[in-house]
């Protein structure tokens, strides 16, 4: 280890003085560091080996962090983290008080933006490039942005005002034909095209072939020249070939992602190009490790591997994970009812969907990056008379807030919303945590809102919803279940109508999801100190059960329990029904913080934000 | 009168079996109709206006409701409702009772989706056409979206899917060259050019020309033709001319959109052209009515107006509208911090930053109608050192929460956003009711929520998020203020504190924003019953002041008061302090209920919730 160069860089500055040889050499070793790293850690390995040279090639070129990059889902930004001086902290990666799977402001001068959700960082670096504008100054501004983020509605806005303002700016299109599920939209096939033409061109250009080898001033004058007039002029495509053309941003031919030398030139070149310029580099997810090369939908996120052969360290599983129990029930369902038809935004496998896929593909379609869009398909889908059950991620489904109340509700048209990763993520850290879907699915008139406690609850949940009339959100949290038997045939739940499980008159614990399994852990511990906690299964968020919460307030205390912030969640709509009954009791709100949870292992955050059996039952002696 | 075509139309079928001729007659009928009805009630004008002839082109040649029409921005759709048997009822447009300015489902068969956010109806047609398609019936998907809501982001993800996937829809590009204030973007010069190229080739095909008078089979072969080989292939544009041709869609050259033949024509061409086609439609807003073709930024939206002139009805103004006090406040600070800069998305002048635009213009941003953008935008520029404040109503700002809460707030920039239009909104109805900022400001982490409670706390309340760190949202109505004085020297308030504007121990009266006035006008009333509240303008609703909780809850009754919805606003949110101060206190909480709050005019709708003094005094003494 000790003879490697990683280990002799402080800083992008020590770069500058590489040639182009050993920067290649540098990405050998980061490549080695990041599945060094990630086969501990697990991470996104996929997207980070396939950014290498082009992120060495902007530390070579940039002077940062004076000069911004801006990466769009930074997770790909293993090779930037390693190159700013977090070398000796890189083992700590997603790591409980180690450094983020992301861009992290706090972290790093060189982190520019907490990139977490996709199709921003065009925005982001459109708003740097104007306030430097304003200022006068003359910094570069740099966005890299995926084939995939860059379908997403928010990346189109920016591209529509960059092209018109004509901005001087960077755009790093990193096109590496894959997003986390497989990739979709006509603006893929269009970048196929554009590598088709390009490789057509080159096989064509056998002169200029020839001349590529003649020596660098002729290699950079004729490189993707045909009719060479102007040196800089020829790196780019004709006019109006690319759609970015057609929105004023002008656009370069593909070039190999991979070969540094190449990147390296073309950025010298577009750094000094007026108005804005997309530099369309092609690149292999996973490139340079065979195993993420052949499996590039499991290493886009993947937990700890053996780094040899590429293979999931097996992890002992107690229980099948939820999404997977949804992605089964859905099927089951959808064997029964010809209606109903399965929406996800590029998260087919981490939403338990594939066999759904694969058995009804028409009655399957992924829409790629594109939450607003998704849930507004689930309106038209539902007016024609269809089910649609629309499965996406509880953080990711913030971008399609407006669409749940304005494209479905409002009219209470028959959509379920399958709310995944509700709740703490774990090592993904705050970007991904699902903090607010109890609040902005309560919010929504006409929605109901199911939160099942185990794997069985989830199974009868969904059979209910799509039974129901009208729009009804589920929420379940990412990893296994609790092992309970999945019922063969699922129950028709009664809607707004909570279960007790466990009885006592001390204490009221009204629970939701996974803190019902917490609250059972923490009326043991209160036994055994002499009080009887009773423990209530909510089940529904919205309605809520007038009955179940007189009942809680004639104990002691009525605690309520919910994997979300507290601040707008259902323990304060609990408190709003007491009031609304004119019951005065003491409570006790328990939930996430008004505050950002770090990454971290679940078990453990939930013991650091009050959430596990010990913190729960403490707060309520407390309280008593 | 009596002697109208329209008054004998009850349906759409009724127009298959007029002439072009005769349906260019109910077009000027339809046009004078709208203009008698919009004089006295207000409305939308110049888009209903420019739609006129598409509208009617569409019902003559379609078969609705079986057919499907989705208008984006319903408020274009007034012929709709006059073609579709609501002309009896169409002088109630946008009242109380009356019928919705937007198409609404529940009004009619023919109202397909409650339009009414922008960038929709690609999304919503698609999965009307997707359910088609399963379910093997024919039925023909048309959506009408104009050039100012196409760029928006949903759009262009709809538009990314409909290429890829070939589906049979067709969709009208309503182009008036005109949004809600100017356009922008790269999309719409590239639309300018489209016309501008159709043009060039009129003047040049003379020979063309002279054909179009030969006769109605002449005419269609070679309209659009130049080397005719297909007569359907040449209504459209050469290959890759437009932008969507490279997404996959056909697109027609542009077309007069006030031609019913020419409509008519091209309908039944595209109708049957397999996959999807985009049919571009030149129109002028406010078409027929010079007033409004002259003035169309003011004919967007207007109240009641001279029909004759044009001149909208002079209302006696008992105060300066919010918008236009934000509007100076603004111009004032930005004269005196040249860091500032204003955002805002397509709504120029309805956020009173007109003038700001015209002083600082290169401070001044309008991205059009992408919020998310809007929100990203503003994320850089606060990472760039400048103070951006981003104003947009508060229900268009629901589609970029996800923006607010992982781009702005997680890593604490320096944002202000100035959410208008929040609360009731009258004559607009539910899908423009700000009902839920409250709630989706305050779940976020690190965000600061301000509510002025009157015109002088607006100016005060934005001189202090712009000294605050980190991010700020100032929420305030539509419409007239309190008529209390500006302050000539802003003052700083301090974070978090509430103040006491009157005095009393029986009931505490806690209120945010426009209740304050009608928090103060109900003490009058229990103050004749002997009741005494104190009434307190909280001003903040995060964080909250908890000195005057704890102090209103030494009285008999606290009572939260707002105008957003009660299910996770800010009234749940005194429960919570309350409840973390260990405090047992009768409590009331009012504010807009959990339901879809109908048009109206204000005043009548705060009776109809309670939410006037009356409402609130009866609520109060029902209580004790």
């Amino acid at each position: 280890m000790s003879e490697r160069i990683i280990d002799a860089i402080s800083g992008p500055d020590d770069l500058k003085v590489l040639t182009d040889e050993e920067l290649a050499l540098v990405a050998d070793e980061i490549r080695a560091q990041i599945i060094e790293t990630t086969a501990k850690n697990g991470g996104h390995v996929g997207s980070s080996l396939g950014a290498v040279e082009i992120i060495l090639a902007l530390h070579a070129e940039l002077d940062c962090p004076r000069d911004k990059i801006v990466y769009d889902v930074g997770h790909q930004a293993y090779a930037h983290k390693i190159l700013t001086g977090r070398l000796a902290q890189f083992d700590t990666l997603r790591k409980q008080g180690g450094i983020s799977g992301f861009p992290k402001p706090s972290e790093s001068p060189y982190d520019v933006h907490p990139s977490g959700h996709a199709s921003d960082s065009l925005s982001v670096a459109l708003g740097l490039a104007k306030a430097r504008d304003l200022r006068g100054s003359r910094e570069r501004i740099v966005a890299v942005i995926g084939d995939a983020a860059i379908s997403g509605g928010m990346a189109f806005e920016a591209l529509n005002q960059i092209g018109q303002d004509q901005t001087q700016m960077v755009i790093i299109l990193n096109d590496n034909e894959m997003s986390i599920s497989r990739n979709v939209g006509a603006l893929m096939q269009h970048f196929g095209e554009m590598r088709a033409l390009n490789e057509y061109r080159d096989s064509r250009d056998s002169m200029q072939r020839k001349l590529e080898s003649a020596g660098p001033l002729a290699r950079f004058t004729l490189e993707w020249g045909r009719n060479a007039k102007d040196s800089v002029k020829h790196f780019f495509l004709p006019e109006r070939t690319m759609i970015f053309e057609q929105l004023g941003i002008t656009c370069t031919a593909p070039i190999d992602g991979h070969d540094i030398t190449a990147l390296r030139r073309v950025l010298r070149t577009v750094m000094h190009t007026h108005g804005p310029t997309l530099v369309h580099v092609v690149t292999k997810k996973g490139a340079g490790y065979v195993p993420a090369m052949r499996k590039p939908e499991t290493f886009h996120g993947i937990g700890p591997f053996d780094a040899k052969t590429g293979e999931p360290v097996p992890k002992p599983a107690a229980a099948p994970k939820y999404m997977d129990v949804f992605g089964d029930a859905l099927l089951r369902e959808a064997r029964l009812d010809g209606d109903i038809v399965a929406i996800t935004a590029a998260m087919k496998g981490g939403t338990g969907l594939s066999a759904f896929a694969n058995e009804f593909p028409h009655r399957f379609i992924d829409v790629g990056i594109t939450e607003e869009h998704a849930v507004g398909l689930a309106s038209g889908l539902a007016i024609g008379g269809k089910k649609p059950v629309v499965a996406i991620y509880s953080t990711f489904l913030q971008r399609a807030i407006d669409q749940m109340a304005i494209d479905v509700a409002l009219a209470n048209f028959n959509v379920v919303f399958a709310i995944d990763r509700a709740g703490l993520v774990g090592d993904d850290g705050p970007t991904h945590n699902g903090l607010y879907d109890l609040v902005y699915t309560r919010m929504i008139p006409n929605m109901r809102v199911f939160v099942p406690s185990d794997e069985a609850e989830l199974v009868n949940g969904l059979h209910t919803a799509l039974k129901l009339e009208g729009p009804v959100a589920i929420r379940y949290p990412r990893g296994e279940g609790r092992g309970v038997p999945i019922p063969e045939h699922p129950q028709m739940l009664e809607l707004g109508k909570a279960r007790t499980v466990r009885e006592g008159d001390d204490v009221a614990l009204l629970a939701f999801g996974t803190m019902v399994a917490q609250a059972q852990a923490a009326a043991e511990l209160l036994a055994e100190q002499g009080v009887q906690a009773r423990v209530v299964d909510m089940r529904w968020a919205k309605p809520l059960d007038l009955d179940a919460i007189r009942a809680a307030a004639q104990t002691r205390l009525v605690v309520t329990l919910e994997e979300g912030v507290v601040t707008g969640g259902v323990g304060e709509g609990i408190l709003c029904a007491l009031s609304g009954e004119g019951l005065q009791v003491p409570t006790l709100v328990l939930g996430l913080p008004d505050a950002y949870v770090p990454q971290g292992k679940v078990p453990a955050l939930y013991h650091e934000v009050g959430l596990d059996a010990e913190g729960i039952a403490a707060a309520v002696r407390a309280r008593l």
